[in-house]
């Protein structure tokens, strides 16, 4: 690899998107529950790139919002003009940069950080290519721009479909329309393309044939500069991502048994030997350890699981969840901001919120945590090896000593002591004979109707 | 268009289905939640036929109870004596009408409203053709009658596959049997047509092959024309149809994240911008607004839902639900035949049941409303701004006030004023070192098995 | 079929597995809920076999531990010098045995039954063939070993790819590994086969070669000889097993509204005309009779489900549930241990473990069986026609007698008589504009923050 240039890099998302019928942006729809805009910066970052200039159209403040934090600044291209005069409105925003720039789609979310190393290499190669143009060779090459080349990897001409002859057209070479050109050709160049075409517009792809320095093509694989005009497109690119992650999942050693039902998130962490079932839904922030058995119908988010626990049937964490080595949590549960202990046990129909569980403590069916009042949220202690009885309630702020049993159907508003038992009960009361009065009472009554 | 006229129906339905092991008629297997003779009757209803004939052989009973409310009648075929002799069973149901009779079948359920209306407007072209065969083109033209034509849309042959030679069998066009004839012609040329081949049977499409007139082809798609003689296929109609919604829903600014996981009925009415997560099940019924969420693992029929609310995961709306804007449903939640007000948050473990929730009130997690006594249902009315502490059963009849809160664990069977707290709770028992006891008597119990 | 001559099986289990990334020996990897080892020896023990021996490199104790109870022994190889030598570890565990030998794969879980007895009758056939090779014809012939035979099945060459000649590679037969070869051979013939090849390893085809008699081939479908390697072969297997399963249980009466999302067990049985919506996970040990719907989202594992139940959405049944006729299971509802009458009711939110519930009873939303005490478990009764009020719990062992009623919310410690009223509950306790109050203080303390 060369020697270091910085790099700057521009990110194009200033189309319309009408195809999306969508109020919200449509570099911000996510992709692995991630914005299509913020994977492409992610993968940038891996760059440590000196400058990003994201250019939009509308919807400026959204994507204003969106990149807060990720040290990008917005460029604004107020008329459409092509992507030649998209790539011209980051000119402010890079004055005093000297390096290499790179230009993305905001569009085409998923191209590598490797692949974008390589762009910038192949600038930087002894033959100094004027442009280093990414193609790719799609199986439907379709309406693309085709790229003719040496055979040698320099480009000899770049034509677009409806312009190429037959022969151009049967070269199966598509430009992507990334590209990585050096701050003192890019702008310079950009001054010399016009916009005599039909639509009037300045294409970028047209400083590679001004006079001059050649440039050079390299490939990426199809599936990485896969474009997202439409939703449509946006579920491919999904499933095509979701493809890959569960095919590397299963490389590192984590069995699915139905890989094409379990759903992960860009940043899913799985450790070896993890098992998980049919139907399976990762949302962002979750960390699985070796040995976790994830049962159907689960859906996490923001979860942190240890080693050996089980999780599910239809387990429900949230933001915050954090279960313990062996813990089990399953059968329409849900955990929110709460640690479980080693062993622990919520094995039914409970929620436990804003809670800290003991190490093997059982929690009964229908146990819930009450952990707010309609204006603040308050904290659960269960010590080690509590016993909570089924369809408990416990009333926030409460604590339940190391040990203690509560008995089934309490509602605990106050400390119960280590190993107390806990009751809060009427007297059982019997009416011989009512229920046999009563239906007789609702048969009438229903006859009468 | 031409003219139109007096449009009559025949649906051929008389097939053993034998193929379908089942108890039930097999054109009354539903097909994306609606019987597979329903969806075509709907298409049916949009041309505004005067009669509508369906002729079945077994299970007339079941045929007719479905039909009842749609203007059909049922012509019986005793015996199974080919297609042609099954559209003649029609003729006195049809007695007396003058127009265009359109031949369908009960189990080819998808023809659009648009390639009936085609076929009856090409039977009212200047060329007066005898009859309009629909062809198609699929994939595997296998075993499928051919349609030879003279390259103009008149037909020259229609030959059954197994009397075809090597040129014909190398036609791609082939037969549906979707016919349209006028009412003047039907029943003469059914005459014409003899049983002398193999089976012994009257065929329909040799009404096409008769001296006289010539016929002519339109063509449909191949999904269009899929017929339905095993649950295998049964199953393949339905995924072409939800394929086909789940585009359509996309087109529309619907975002799936994972398309083929979500399953729509047949009148499922989406927004723009309503997100779809994995794993969603739309029953009958259902309309979804704008801006509406809805993540994975939710099950909904008959449900209405405004803008803006949130969905899931895990809510199982059934009919009568009515999301108010923003409000929100989730973490186990089942709601049937109740109303929730504007930001109204239903959000674990609960079940709500003919019902009223005001706007803004809060359903704390595992409330059950307690509507049934085993004879009627009841109602209960929860005020706006009301607040209900967990694990509350709320016995019906009864009405909780604007802004009143139920304390946890509360058993609510009279009316709680606005403003007011209501507690039905028994003091707080504690028994220090019960559970220490208990433990060693049961451990000891344990150890003497 | 020839006279049944005594069987024995080798299965070879002694592949390191690496690709695997697992702490699971590679051949207890669960297809269809059942180890592929398991799977192999269901199939083998159709054939009545007199020995069974597996051959295992690492992880012996594993295997062992699996296989208990099948009547198959271990036989270890200690050191990898290929498939011949593994072949002849099983030389002792088969000394004494007289008959037919059958070589199989532990990885290569799904070969049937009647492939293995069609490879023995093979072996019998009057030309008398020294080894009987499983042949099948891959979608991809890629780098497998090809069979050259003389076109009546005789093999003439079997060469591995890497020695194949261009005439050679052309050949689609290739060699699934498997042999049946008699017990008088095949120790003689493996004692002459030699290590002469780059990786030093001793060839079970290589007995095919030697000079003497013939070898004949016999075809299978791929699917059958589809080998487990990795995590991705292992789900690709298990796809296939599912396909092959949904098909099945559509040809004999199944509804599958959307096959890809239902999977099945290798022993889930299933009855005529049952509807199963998508989404559905069958464990092990499941059967269902006639006329049953399994809703969406529904879970279940060692439960059986009598003629014209409903089960689900989201019903989660665990093993010993047993569902009577007609009864209903629904709506985050779990089932353990338990047996309902015809049409009892379990609709909402409930835990049913270790309890026996009457005909027509109706337990309301919410119910919980207390059946654990933290040491033992102890069961619940419900009388026929009784109604449990909701959120109820029921503390075992307890009995609620025929046409009890328990009133909403109840924790029941003692038996309930027969249409007796059981109420448990305190009274309902008001403080007028007390919720006003408080959300005066609770707004002035966050304001204060």
């Amino acid at each position: 690899m060369t020697a270091s240039r910085p790099i700057a890099v521009i990110i194009l998302a200033a189309g319309q998107g009408t195809r999306m019928k969508s109020a919200t942006h449509k570099v911000l729809h996510p992709v692995a529950g991630r914005p299509m805009l913020l994977h492409l910066l992610a993968s940038v970052a891996e760059l440590k790139p000196q400058r990003q200039v994201v250019v939009v159209g509308s919807g400026r403040e959204q994507v204003e919002a969106a990149v807060a934090g990720t040290g990008a600044v917005i460029a604004v291209q107020e008329k459409q003009l092509g992507t030649g005069h998209a790539v011209a409105q980051a000119h402010d925003a890079l004055a005093g940069f000297a390096g290499d720039i790179l230009i993305l789609y905001g569009d085409v979310p998923l191209v590598r950080p490797e692949t974008m190393r390589a762009m910038i290499d192949r600038l930087n190669m002894g033959d100094e290519p004027r442009a280093v143009v990414l193609g790719f060779r799609p199986q439907d090459a379709a309406a693309y721009g085709r790229i003719i080349t040496d055979g040698q990897g320099a480009i000899e001409k770049m034509v677009e479909y409806k312009d190429a002859d037959a022969t151009e057209r049967a070269v199966t070479l598509c430009n992507s329309g990334l590209m990585a050109v050096r701050s003192t050709d890019l702008f310079v160049l950009l001054d010399q393309i016009g916009n005599h075409n039909a639509a009037g517009e300045y294409y970028l792809p047209d400083i590679v044939m001004l006079p001059g320095a050649q440039s050079a093509v390299i490939e990426a694989e199809s599936w990485e500069v896969a474009g997202v005009n439409s939703r449509a497109e946006l579920a491919g690119v999904e499933a095509d991502w979701q493809d890959r992650r569960r095919m590397e999942a299963m490389r590192d050693g984590v069995t699915l048994v139905a890989p094409e039902t379990v759903f992960f998130a860009h940043d899913t962490v799985l450790g070896r030997d993890v098992l998980v079932e049919p139907n399976v839904v990762f949302g962002p922030g979750v960390t699985v350890a070796d040995n976790v058995t994830i049962r159907a119908f689960s859906h996490l988010e923001g979860a942190a699981i240890d080693a050996g626990a089980e999780i599910g049937p239809y387990a429900r964490l949230r933001p915050g969840a954090k279960i313990g080595p062996k813990a089990k949590v399953g059968n329409f549960v849900e955990v929110k901001k709460a640690e479980l202990g080693e062993g622990a046990k919520i094995n039914h129909l409970s929620y436990i919120g804003d809670a800290v569980i003991g190490a093997g403590a059982n929690i009964g069916a229908g146990t819930i945590t009450c952990n707010y009042d309609g204006f603040f949220k308050y904290r659960t202690e269960i010590g080690a090896g509590a016993f909570i009885g089924s369809n408990s309630a416990l009333v926030a702020p409460v604590k339940i000593g190391d040990g203690a049993i509560v008995a089934a159907g309490s509602v605990v508003t106050r400390e119960v002591e280590a190993d107390a038992l806990c009751l809060v009960r009427p007297a059982q009361d019997g009416k011989p004979g009512w229920a046999k009065r009563f239906r007789a009472r609702m048969q009438a009554r229903k006859a009468a109707k």
